[in-house]
């Protein structure tokens, strides 16, 4: 598929904040985008807005016939079933991708449905609002926001460079290449440890009479602790073993920590708190 | 102290990044601000920014001794040793204050130490930066901020006065009072949870070979892992037994989330999410 041809029809399945934002991005860049959402308000709102060309909320094969391009944005748990039941409509040639914050359990299965001719690539554009829903939809989110193409031995050089070029277009600022194995170990930790942790803290205690006295710290801590419940328990489930991991190496070393308190060990503590200083750092000079 | 008197002499002991932010912010207002600091460099730096009128790096009483209200920016565990070999050069109707970030083990051994005629009144700005020294101050920490008085029973209602009107000089957004018990139970939650888990989520791995694949929520819950750890250290071995308290809750919630997520319990999960998105939202409301 040539991007430079904007006549080229991308098809958006699922509407929400992630399908929305993809949809302003493209369309923006005159390309012609339609889209399939069982919610009826979620296409008229994306019509109206001008986002699309055209859409349904009805099971129509047209829109999939005619797609050059597809790109899935729907939960999880409900995108494999969703290939299954229609693929038979993909055209010979379409690119097929995905935002799916999970990878090894997704990307294998998918590869395996494709009809001859079509190729699927995975990739997770690390954007996001801690809000949901297409009017939330903003496509803003991409700037300078990390996008990781994740290939398994399926993809084509030209579908990997495709993929890249789709985030690039989106206007992220880094584009990287990983395997779903370590996509996956990789988001356990920076990405679904801190949204555990973020939870954990709000519902260890009742701390909404707190909220007059809490500073910027506690504020960006607890900022993701507003969290779609449907789509991050799928994706906590979807990535179990992973995460408990993660979660197991976080909760012994904060137990350490924990240790050293109560055993008055202050050189213990400062170690820790240096090293977490030079580590931190780290991440600014990148930034 | 009238504070409509410029002609007063504020003393700031302790010209780090907190002493110097109210250096700024006093000699904005047009106060005559000295300072007292061990480092001569940074005395030699504020007289040079004309951030002080006066400042010395030796054991100055002429400065003491001139001092209409002392403003205590010090190390808390020095602190107390400071004000018990100093405290013979306070002159009777001295306003003394601190923004020391722990209460119950220092607000009562200090007011024994005063002398006739001069009231210590505690006091807590919650700004900072992730940075320290007076080169770094920044009197823009106090806009929005929160700003606690914390009186004892030893105090007057004209000290208590005083108190909040020097936080609400310095452009501080919301003016509380508690009890030195009170504000340690809240600031280990709200402040000193948040850095023990930041500072761990840092150690627990060697987690720098993520940087470039980190979004916004991982930096903003670390960003608070670039830690004074000399400073650090002493706030939690100060404020030991509510901090333990407050780590074993969070511990022993996250473990709850992780049976959870172990055991295939999503509802489990979605509860915990939901509770956690409904108290995040009250903070929100009244930020």
């Amino acid at each position: 598929m040539d991007w430079i041809n904007r006549d080229h029809n991308i098809l958006i399945v699922g509407l929400g904040l992630m399908g929305g934002s993809y949809a302003r991005a493209l369309k923006r860049l005159r390309y012609r985008v339609t889209a399939m959402d069982r919610d009826p308000e979620a296409i008229a709102y994306a019509l109206q807005e001008h986002m699309i060309s055209d859409g349904s909320a009805e099971d129509d094969g047209r829109l999939i016939r005619e797609a050059d391009a597809i790109i899935f944005a729907l939960y999880p748990g409900i995108f494999p079933e969703w290939v299954e039941t229609h693929r038979h409509l993909f055209k010979s040639g379409t690119m097929i991708t995905d935002v799916t914050g999970v990878k090894s359990c997704i990307v294998y299965r998918i590869q395996e449905l494709m009809p001859e001719g079509v190729e699927f690539i995975a990739a997770h554009p690390m954007a996001g609002r801690e809000l949901s829903g297409v009017q939330h939809s903003d496509d803003r989110i991409f700037r300078d926001a990390n996008y990781i193409v994740v290939p398994t031995d399926k993809n084509t050089a030209k579908g990997i460079e495709w993929c890249g070029m789709l985030g690039r277009m989106l206007g992220c600022g880094r584009i990287s290449v990983l395997s779903p194995e370590e996509h996956d170990e990789m988001i356990a930790f920076v990405s679904q440890l801190t949204h555990c942790i973020a939870v954990s803290l709000m519902t260890c205690s009742d701390s909404t009479h707190l909220a007059d006295y809490t500073g910027d710290s506690f504020r960006d801590l607890t900022r993701i602790a507003r969290i779609n419940d449907k789509m991050w328990s799928e994706l906590f489930m979807m990535n179990r073993e992973p995460l408990l991991k993660q979660m197991d190496t976080f909760l012994e070393e904060m137990t350490r920590f924990r240790e050293m308190l109560a055993a008055g060990d202050t050189e213990g503590m400062r170690a820790k708190m240096r090293l977490s200083t030079e580590r931190r750092a780290m991440f600014d000079k990148r930034s």
